[in-house]
Parts: structure tokens; C-alpha cells; sequence
């Protein structure tokens, strides 16, 4: 046995000995099934399966705590699980270890509609929440594309179509429960809407992606149901007329509750997907929140700043029924990507740069993806400067990978040079290491320092964010 | 000489040398008067003066690096100072060593209209800034009392009387540029409005409190100008009447710009020193940004709810003149309370609750201060949850000093009982050392830890936030 094998027998003990232990204290909620560990190896993106050695299911912080020290003890790797919506590979064992599926910590722990929170256990998704706040007058307003889970997507920062008037997680979550790689719990922050007590330990942990420590429990904003919504579709000439819509309805403060953007080629796919008569043209998606007064004043607001960049046939309603339809056919854009090619698999990448630059972006990287042999549709939340260019593959032929992975990095290296980021909400997880070390140069070596402070073992997620 | 005198000895000449060395660095920009001194050992509190060593006034970044590196290389405690506005004696040299003066860094270096940002350097007062804004359409939404600079903003992470609408520092702040302790230079982030793109360090900055290094660029958001404000004025017959107009007010969705409270104390005081027709009973303030209607509207929603409530004479105007009157007086409340006592000095301390808690966090705190020999009127950022009691104390009479300690301790633990904070927008400072721990507990630890791995001479602004 030389020495590299003998350190991999030495972890491989450790990772037996955590699994017994792991047994003893969750009896059949911990699972070495093959079919268990796959399903929980693979996310919702092109990165291959990289199952668990196990998988343990939570039902209390309680647990979570337990789990965390008998890992920790064994100094064996822990990846937190929400319900396997990310994209970047975020939960992908490549260290082996446990995988800690959270979904059953799915309680709705307390609703304050005086104050406008919510404080929920980590595996209650979007949905469920607003299923419960139904006829309470209030809503959670995140919305990322897949059903995930209120845990995942703090850990990921995620966001959605209406950031542009109520924020990502960075300005939703109040507060978090964390059980800390060492097993001990803190809660990040009171209810209290704002602080300046010490480091922002919410903001630290929202966006770690697991690499932290697991988050338990979330205190979240809502928001009033608005008295009326309107909703708009406008289609352009070109992107850039678009987005110069998008920028003068921003400065114009209108308060815009989601400001969506399609080009031509995604048009096309929606079009025979939906089945809806939409011109395959680039094309804006607008839904306004207030008052009844109030929403007509902003659909006329931005009619007339359509109307100056050749917007054609602006037509907007309140009339929930046509509302339905209209975003319905936005919320599909995945499966008519999906659609465009039989056996076809979605990478589905993301950046986003300041508004000001979004025609130039999403312009150039047309131009490139022009010769493409892939389908390359793009969307994107347009208000915050934030697309998704959605490469429709074959994962089976690593041509395909390679002429997406040339891509994607092409247009995540353009995004920087025009002062963008290498993701506006996807995360980094294992697939995007090396651009966010392209993005943040030397301020990665504090990322490090605070990843090494919290978890000395290395134990929390590791291979996602950083290379330790 | 004995042990401690001897490490004293070692640490005095280090200072010596470092002084030397920034001398020749920075020439008459480098200031060991006593005057000097004592102007950067005090802040605008109760907080007893404790000057540095010596006071460097640096330029530009470039300087900043090299004073970081001079400390760093010295061991000598360095401590950033922007206008000295704050109130937890943020500035004072405890430890000795040097005052980073960098008020002369206030150089505007970028306006993005399109983008709605600006980048300026750390010394630009957010009153500058907004005079420079002054006809471009857009303004800069955060305003603390004094006429703080924005590096300082960023760092004690201020907010002031319009959060309810447009965030704190801690949402207002895109990107940071910051000299870090080792005299390295980092870049917190991109422009773009979102990012997943690793820790948010940006988040980590604002709010340090200048304990984990110099912030020298800050890019902000900044907003349209709203084509109409519409301000309002109303008197309650009690403190939760009015408190409960706030929260239906927010339920209701009405995107109020400013709504603040006034207890009767309060209200007492800015009567006599401004000389208004204003009732003595606690007050709400309000301003309201929108379109023409949109301001009308508003108003009126808020009129209904403030009748229901008890509201008296409620009245509100667009007439700019008489907006700025109501406005003056609440902007003059620290004037106001000084003039209520001779030579009397203000402490203001703040807590933030959940909104829900609001009204009884006043009213028990009334009632704690019924008993008090000091006057202490309250004022707040009620749509935060947020409020202010200023103690109008003889900074002479510890009898008077010990009585606030006693009455602000005491506030804080009732606030902190109600899920609320020890400090809604004042900072830890030297201040509130103990009652951040007694808020978060077990998370300063994680605190110290990245305090630890990023600072770990700990010469950035020592005996602040965390003692170590």
C-alpha cells in the first residue's frame, strides 16, 4: 500500500464508521441505496451524477446537529440538500461524504402579518409558502425557476423574475438559523428589519452554498398582495430597443414588478412550444403591481417609452385569465427549449452586468453563438441586467459539452470586461470555480480565509466555490 | 522595568517609528498636534474624547496602501476616519496608534445614469454627492442625520429616515473598494444590481465598522427623482394608535418614502425650539414619492387608515415651502433636545424591533423613563421598527452618565426581548460591546473568527465591535 492509498483507506474507514453512526441515530432515514444516492447526486443541470455514500434525511435542527458531529468528528463531508433545482453542480459529492437531504424539515414554523415575516424550516419550498399565505393578504416573493426548496436558494442567493422590485435572498431573508460545521447553532440576526450589530453574519451565510454550514431555519419577507396587477407584452426591432425600454422605464421610476426578455430565437421556441400567436421578434414581458389606478398608470408610462423604440403592439391587461396564458408561456421556457431537440439536455448558464451594457452583452454573445451547432435561446430578467443563454445538448457527446463549456466562458469573460459578474443568480458550485477566481482575483484569497476560519476541516460542501 | 511595562515600551516605539515613517510618506499631511488630535479622538456622542497618536490625511488609495502598510509592518493600531458623525465612539483610539483621516479622498468618480449608480471615493459627504446629482434626474437615497461621508456611511452601515423605501447602506452599496490589513486591495464586487458569484463580501464590509480594513471606493445606487412628493403630518391620541397606522399602512402596500414618529416629549422640545403650531401628542410624519396621482393616492389610503385610528388634523401637501417646514423641524430634533437643557450634551441610542413590538417597546421604555431625572424624548424610523431615545445629559455628572447607561441597557434588553436588535442603525462602536454579545451570543465567535483570519495583528480599529 503506498501513501496516497493508505490516505485514502484511512478516509475510507472514517466514511464506514460515520455511516454506522449515522444509522444508529436515524435508523431507515439513512440510505446507502444506489437508486437514493443517484437521485441525490444530480441536479437540474449538464453535471453528471456524483452520488453520495449516503444519504441521511433530517426531520429536526436536532438532528442536523447530530449529523454535523458525528461528520465532523469523522471529519467526513457533508453536503446539504434541498430538493436538486441548482444548475452548477452545486451538490455533486465529489469527495464522497453524506449527503443531507433537508426536505423534510417542512414546517411552516410562524407566520407574523403584522411584520410582515415568515419563519420556515429550510425544506419548505417557494410554492408551499405561498400556498399557505393564500387569503392572508401576503405573498413570499422569490421565485427562481424550478420549485426549490426556501433553504436552497438562501444558500444559493437565488432570485427570480420580480428581483427588479422586491430583491433577491440577499434583501429577503431576515434571519437564519445555522448549525455551524462544528455542530453548535447560531441564529444570524433578530426579526428586527434592519441592524447594525456586528458583521452581517445573514448575508455571509446567504449565497455560502452548504460551504459554511447548514442552514436550518429562514426568516423571510412578505409583501401585501397587490390591490391590482396588469401585465404587458411588447414586442421590438431589435435588443437593443428593448433594453433601452428596460432603462428608460427604470430612471422613469416605475415601479416594475417584473421586467422579462426573450430574443428572437427563444420567441421561435416559445411559439411552437405554447402555441401562442407571439411575433418571433425580441420581446419584453412587463407585470405591474399597485393600485388600480395605479397599474394602468404604469402600463401607459411604459407604452409611450415603448412607442419611442419602436415597440409593437403593446397590449396590456388586467385580466388575470390573459395574465395566466402571457406568463405561463414565460415560466415554460425550459421545457420548449427542452423540446427543440429530441433527447436534448439544458445547460442553462447565467450573468449579468449593469443595465447600461445588457444590449452590447446580449449582442455580442448572439454574434457568437451565431456559428453555434447548439440551439441557444436567451432570456433573461432584464431589469437587472441578468440573462440566461440555454444551450439545448446532447450530454452524450462531449463535442457538444466542449463547444458549450468554449461558450459559456466566452460570454462569462465578456460580462466581466463590461463590469458583470459570472452569475446573477445561478451560484458558482463546482462549474464556474475558475471564473468567479477570473471575476474576484485577489479578493478570493478572503473568501478562503473565512472559509478556513469557519471550517477548518473542510467538511461543509467542499470542491463548491473554492478550490481549498 | 517589568513585564508589562516593557511590551508597553516596545509599543510605544513601533509608534514612534511607524509616525517617522508617515511622515516622510505623507510630510505636513501628517499631524501629531494635540488640537488635531483631540478633534479625531471624539465623535459626535456622549463618548469621552480619546485622541490617536497622530492624524494622516491621505489622498488617494495609493496612499491609503501605503499608510495601511506602514501600520501593518509596525503593529500600530489604525483607525479610519471619515467625518466623525458616528455616536458609539467608533473612532476612539483606545489602543492608540493612528487616525486614517480621509476626508480629503472626495473625488466623485463616476456617475452611471443609465446604470442609476454612482462611484465615489470615501470621503464624499452623501450632502455632496446629491448637490452634484442636483439636475440629473437621480439622488442618493441614504440620509443619517449629520452630514456623514459615505465611506463612514458604508462603514457603520447607516440608514436614516427613508429605509422604509429605499434600503440602508446594507442595500444602497453595489461595490466596494477596500485596502485590506495587509495593505492588499480588493474589489468587493462588479456593478451589475446582482450577483451568486461566492461570499458576499461586499455585505461583510459594510457594517465593520472599519475593523477589517480601510473602504476607500464605494459605488451606490442611486434613484430617479420622483415626479412628485406628497408630505403629510398627523397627531395621535397614543403611541400605539399611531404605530398601528404605520403597520397598516405597510400592509396595505403603500410605498411610503418616509414615515416617521414622534412621541409627545419629542414633540414638546421641536415646538419650542421651532416655533410651529404642533400639538404635543405623539406624530407621524410622511412622505410619499410617485407620480402626481400616485402621490394623491397614497395619501388619501393613508388618511382613511390614520381616521380609523384616531388621526387628528391629518394634513398633507405637495406645496414644496410647506414641506419643507414640517421637514426642517424634524431634521432639527438634535437642536431641538440640546436647546432643552444649558451646556447639556446628547447620548442617542437606538434599538430596532419587528414593527408588531413597536408600540409596546416605546411604551414600557416610556414608562421606564418616566422616573428618569434626564429629559428623553423619542423619535423614530417607525415604518423599521426603529427608534431613537436621546438622553439630555451633563456630560459632567456621573450620576447623569450612569442613569443613561442604566436606562439604555434596559431599553435594549426589553428590545432584544422582542426579537429586536441592540442597534438599528447607531453600530457597536465601543459602545454596545456587551449588549452585542448579549444580542448574538454564540455568533460573535464566528465574528472573532473572521476578524481573526482577515485582521490578525488586529491593528484595524481595535476594541471596536468585538474585543479581542
Amino acid at each position: 500500500m503506498n501513501e496516497s492509498e493508505s490516505v485514502e483507506s484511512v478516509a475510507l474507514a472514517a466514511r464506514y464508521a460515520a455511516i454506522k453512526s449515522l444509522q444508529e441515530l436515524l435508523s431507515d432515514r439513512l440510505s446507502t441505496a444506489a437508486s437514493v444516492r443517484e437521485q441525490h447526486g444530480k441536479d437540474a443541470s449538464y453535471h453528471p451524477c456524483v452520488p453520495p455514500d449516503a444519504v441521511a434525511f433530517a426531520q429536526s435542527t436536532e438532528e442536523v446537529i447530530e449529523v454535523v458531529k458525528i461528520c465532523a468528528r469523522h471529519k467526513v463531508p457533508l453536503i446539504p440538500f434541498g430538493s436538486g433545482t441548482g444548475v452548477e453542480g452545486h451538490i455533486a459529492a465529489l469527495r464522497g461524504g453524506v449527503c443531507l437531504d433537508l426536505s423534510r424539515m417542512n414546517r411552516i414554523l410562524r407566520v407574523n402579518t403584522g411584520d410582515l415575516d415568515a419563519t420556515v424550516q429550510a425544506g419548505v419550498t417557494h410554492e408551499r409558502l405561498n400556498e399557505h399565505l393564500r387569503g392572508s393578504g401576503l405573498f413570499f416573493s422569490v421565485d427562481p425557476g424550478g420549485n426549490s426548496t426556501i433553504g436552497g436558494m438562501a444558500a444559493t442567493r437565488a432570485s427570480g423574475t420580480n428581483t427588479v422590485r422586491y430583491g433577491t435572498m440577499r434583501e429577503n431573508v431576515l434571519s437564519l438559523e445555522v448549525v455551524l460545521p462544528d455542530g453548535r447553532v447560531i441564529r444570524t440576526a433578530r426579526r428586527a428589519r434592519k441592524s447594525a450589530a456586528g458583521y452581517d453574519l445573514t448575508r455571509l451565510f446567504v449565497g455560502s452554498e452548504g460551504t459554511l454550514g447548514v442552514i436550518t431555519e429562514i426568516t423571510v419577507r412578505l409583501y401585501g398582495v397587490p390591490a391590482a396587477i396588469s401585465s404587458a407584452v411588447c414586442s421590438f426591432p431589435s435588443v437593443e430597443a428593448a433594453v433601452n425600454v428596460v432603462i428608460k422605464t427604470i430612471q422613469a421610476g416605475v415601479p416594475v414588478a417584473r421586467i422579462e426578455l426573450a430574443d428572437a430565437a427563444q420567441m421561435d421556441a416559445i411559439k411552437r412550444y405554447s402555441k401562442l400567436h407571439l411575433p418571433v421578434a425580441p420581446t419584453l414581458w412587463l407585470e405591474f403591481h399597485g393600485t388600480e389606478a395605479g397599474v394602468a398608470e404604469q402600463a401607459n408610462m411604459v407604452q409611450l417609452i415603448a412607442s419611442e423604440h419602436g415597440g409593437a403592439d403593446f397590449s396590456w391587461t388586467t385580466n388575470l385569465e390573459n395574465h395566466d396564458k402571457l406568463w405561463r408561456a414565460r415560466h415554460d421556457v425550459l421545457y420548449a427549449n427542452k423540446a427543440l431537440r429530441d433527447g436534448a439536455q439544458l445547460w442553462a448558464t447565467d450573468v449579468c452586468v449593469p443595465i447600461s451594457r445588457l444590449a452590447e452583452c446580449i449582442i455580442e454573445t448572439q454574434k457568437d453563438l451565431a456559428g453555434s451547432l447548439l440551439p441557444t435561446p436567451i432570456v433573461g430578467h432584464a431589469g437587472d441586467g441578468n440573462f440566461h443563454v440555454c444551450f439545448v445538448l446532447n450530454p452524450n457527446d462531449p463535442r457538444e459539452i466542449e463547444e458549450a463549456e468554449r461558450l459559456n466562458e466566452r460570454m462569462v469573460h465578456r460580462a466581466l470586461s463590461l463590469d458583470g459578474t459570472c452569475t446573477g443568480e445561478h451560484g458558482i458550485g463546482c462549474g464556474k470555480i475558475d471564473l468567479l477566481l477570473a471575476e474576484h482575483g485577489e479578493a478570493v484569497s478572503i473568501m478562503h480565509a473565512i472559509k478556513t476560519a469557519i471550517d477548518p476541516d473542510n467538511i461543509m460542501n467542499p470542491g463548491k466555490i473554492l478550490r481549498i
